[in-house]
């Protein structure tokens, strides 16, 4: 058998109980969760659709604006209210669809965190929730890659969107944008290591083909998390990474929900 | 509330009974199911990983040559056993990963379809199934595409991996590789819409950012398969499609999965 971790370094069966990180949506029916990954390949962003099958609420999380229209298009297919279109964060690399999902949408909300600096028609603080029938999500404040970073749990903790926090086997970088290594060490271990190991954890981002990974997983595979608070810090404070190409026309538009309202009449 | 079907066409709201595509992994840890959707961007294909919690055997479908290392480390980094490399068919944009996948990772073994005319450790027929642990996949012959298409259904027909058979909202050309219009429309109908319409489609390919579909969806909205016979294989024989790119290369080296053996010493 080829399970041994001891070729090519740790593996979760070698460093500990077995883990599994399953999925089985027909078994989950009973618990009426609508989830969908879509994915923008410039940026490498995914955005999260999820909603509530009983009431046919439904939210979009970090929406990018040239996919937008795509997004709609889903939600319609799959006859869903769209409630809200959420940010985890000020993106810094792609414009935001928020603000042309709440016109092609309405009564949708834009949604992000109050520490983000950015405006939208509900700012959240760490601990509100978001409802969408008999779903709950609750934010918990993740800063350090943003000081506005939030982190979304689904109410049965079997699924959390992190955002830039937490990136498969990674996280976001923390040199601009008011970033802190040290803020988003203890963010991490603090609001997503101490969730179940097997909870599934959603980023922002990923650049290597993957779409999904656990706490069980990152807690014992993530090369940087796993690090101790000072090596980690000493680590991102010397990635010496080029300037995001689109962060000039990025930030500012996602302070607006990424376009600009009318003017008034 | 925007749930109304009749602005921009029909949804499944408006067409029946509300169908859920819930998800929620947590409760599907008794089912034991380990799953993981992989993407390489060049090909725009999609590599599934599949396991059993239990027995931690698992299996890789539609592996891709120049993904197939970080495939086979998440197979690593979750103690699994890997015992096949499969591929839905002999496909033209890629070289498949399985052949340096049974390498890598004895004693995986690559399979693909008999009618595939490729070559591999285990030739599949049509009703034949692959076991892992307590789990069984159905291998459904769905030609059309290829005259060695297979549709792969997981025993509890939660979800089916269609290859080129069914894409999200489209389906595989079938103007190459002995390819037929109408044997494909009779393959997605006989094999693949009489699943349940809650089952999840998970297809080799997406080009639009879209990662999954299910039955009711693609029965209701698929723009070409629910279209009449006749106006099916009409429009497909019509597509004028510009040859695959890399079709000379891939074909010849999926008849052998994808790298030759070295000669006999």
């Amino acid at each position: 058998m080829w399970a041994s971790g001891s070729r090519l370094g740790p593996s979760l069966a070698a460093l500990g109980p077995i883990r599994t990180r399953p999925y089985c949506a027909r078994q989950a029916q009973r618990r009426g969760v609508i989830f969908r990954q879509l994915f923008e390949p410039r940026s490498c962003t995914f955005t999260y659709l999820l909603g509530d099958a009983r009431s046919r609420q439904a939210l979009l999380l970090d929406p990018v604006l040239e996919t937008a229209r795509r997004d709609a298009a889903l939600v319609r297919d799959l006859g869903l209210e769209l409630r809200y279109a959420v940010n985890t964060h000020c993106h810094a690399d792609h414009v935001t669809g928020s603000g042309l999902l709440r016109r092609l949408l309405p009564p949708c909300r834009s949604v992000i965190a109050r520490d983000s600096g950015a405006a939208a028609d509900l700012l959240l603080r760490h601990g509100d929730t978001l409802h969408l029938g008999d779903l709950t999500l609750e934010a918990r404040a993740t800063p350090g890659h943003t000081p506005g970073c939030l982190t979304f749990v689904l109410d049965d903790q079997s699924m959390a969107f992190t955002g830039d926090a937490l990136l498969v086997r990674g996280c976001g970088r923390t040199d601009f944008q008011q970033g802190c290594a040290a803020t988003l060490y203890r963010s991490v271990h603090e609001q997503i290591f101490t969730l179940p190991e097997d909870c599934l954890l959603y980023p922002a981002h990923d650049y290597n083909g993957h779409s999904v990974t656990s706490v069980g997983e990152e807690r014992t595979l993530n090369p940087r998390l796993t690090l101790s608070l000072e090596a980690f810090v000493e680590l991102m404070n010397n990635l010496n990474l080029p300037k995001p190409e689109h962060i000039d026309i990025a930030v500012p538009a996602n302070l607006k929900c990424g376009i600009q309202d009318p003017p008034p009449a």
